[in-house]
């Protein structure tokens, strides 16, 4: 298996990706990483790794073509050198926007796709248990047709991480009932009765997203977006308001050595630096964007999620899931 | 001030309600309540307030043509009273679909509105400050222009409540910059620069909703309600991931006694029911809808949000804020 690497994407510079390279190859050694960036900055993984110079960076904001026209970016480079070598996967912690449209149109659409989806996992009410969610943001508006065939494309990555049997599709909606909705959900959730999607259940509404009874949760990207990010703030701001409690004074940090266990698993439970960032399915190749503020630990489990498509053969999954469209 | 009640809407049943009433006259006696519902029960009240025996429940799903048919139900009964005897408010906690449908239909909206839209707050970092946030569910989508008077009618709600000085208004959207969102929101966010509104900053990201930032946050009722439902869903599953952790053994227990006031503070701050549900802005009077499982301080809550609605004379001011529109 090779992955390329942008070693230069994430906020944090090629530190931390250096760091979780070292650490994957010690888990799986058999595989190929070969890295783009700064060949000065990357010397310390230069005899396990390949490296290729690359030290142009792609700015935070960048769009597609801004990526393409850095050609000498490590994003670009990691890309462009991928379709050309034909390497299995691309990771990369930088510009969300200029990575995700720069891959898609270096590497192009799965025959029959429409869209690409931007796919990720949320932790759920029940231990170990992970909801799929896509798009929640490589679209600004979806039609039904699209949304139908992220329903396929969620299903397929749903198998590839965790092999759910009879995994449960619901569609995110303001309702739970059939009749509720967008013009666009009602009109999806008729398309995939249509279709006779397996395991399709019907509407969710956005509280319920988190009790454990969904698989796969299929949204248009901007709801999808809305939803992710949403999510993300309040518990950012829960967490900070749990620490700074603990933080009172001598009393309060006392009490914190009591219930430390717990609130380490909690944190672990809502952490998405967990799930190692997002993957654009419905592209010819493994694409992983990583947080862009990824640590090694992090980053290492977006090369692992890449890892782990590439080992399922997403990719391939997704077009036969498709033909029985 | 008259505010007629429907005492039997929400899902337990008349008692919380009567005790919100007489809590809510102890504080304010100069206000007339008109409650709507099984003379029976409410006779604890009969004293202090005048009682209409409106005996028949509408049923937690049902739509406003439902509400309509249901002629001595306490919901409806309540909404025509109103009309026609000029009362100044309506509250019920009942069902939003049905409440909502019903009020506008019997009520009517202001002339010149093309949609009403419910209204709520949500807390945010800063202490004691809240953010206005609509619509978050009378509508299934919304076009620009509707999304312009939503800004016009959440800022004169926000001075209602808040009387904020230069209160700042965003757009809802999938990314900060000027350029991003979906094409309703690029065109919304036109619209917004074109009639020079007033305190507009641009595009907000879910995720910076509650950074304390914003006064006011504007959005389709489709993603306005995908916002407040996945906050609720996520905020529920880390109170209870909090109890759980002080409730698993002696020690933890121990350790809860020193924090105790801070976790007290941030589930006080967290709480939606001190928001006192959600107000339907748009309509001729005032209306609001309490959260279906009110308990008496939730339901008091709303009867101080209608109110205070009534003493600012937000129906009035929304009519001039459109005129200027």
């Amino acid at each position: 298996m090779k992955i390329a690497i942008d070693a230069m994407g994430g906020d944090n510079g090629s530190k931390p990706i250096v760091e979780a390279v070292k650490e994957f190859l010690k888990e799986y050694p058999d595989n190929e990483l070969v890295l783009f960036g700064k060949e000065e900055e990357l010397q310390e993984v230069s005899s396990i790794c390949r490296i290729v110079n690359a030290p142009d960076l792609v700015p935070m904001e960048a769009g597609a073509l801004e990526v393409l026209r850095l050609k000498n970016s490590s994003m670009c480079k990691a890309i462009s050198t991928m379709k050309e070598e034909g390497f299995d996967a691309v990771v990369s912690a930088g510009s969300t926007g200029g990575f995700l449209s720069a891959a898609t149109l270096i590497l192009k659409t799965i025959p029959g796709v429409k869209r690409s989806a931007l796919v990720t996992c949320f932790p759920t009410k029940i231990k170990g248990k992970k909801i799929v969610v896509l798009d929640v943001g490589a679209n600004n508006e979806n039609n039904a047709e699209e949304l139908l065939q992220f329903a396929y494309m969620g299903r397929a990555y749903n198998q590839a991480l965790f092999a759910t049997k009879e995994p449960k599709t619901y569609l995110l909606s303001n309702g739970a009932e059939a009749h509720k909705g967008s013009p666009l959900v009602k009109e999806a959730h008729q398309l995939l009765l249509d279709n006779k999607f397996e395991g399709f259940m019907g509407n969710m509404e956005a509280r319920d997203v988190l009790n454990g009874d969904a698989d796969i949760l299929v949204a248009d990207g901007f709801s999808g977006n809305v939803l992710l990010k949403g999510m993300e703030g309040i518990a950012k701001m829960m967490s900070g308001m749990i620490k700074a409690n603990f933080k009172q004074n001598l009393w309060t940090k006392l009490g914190y050595l009591h219930v430390r266990k717990g609130f380490k698993n909690m944190s672990e439970t809502m952490d998405y630096k967990s799930t190692g960032g997002a993957m654009l399915l419905g592209i010819n190749g493994v694409v992983v964007k990583a947080h862009g503020n990824s640590d090694a630990y992090s980053f290492k489990s977006a090369l692992k999620v890449a890892k782990q498509m590439v080992d399922f053969d997403v990719v391939n999954k997704i077009k036969e899931s498709l033909k029985n469209e």
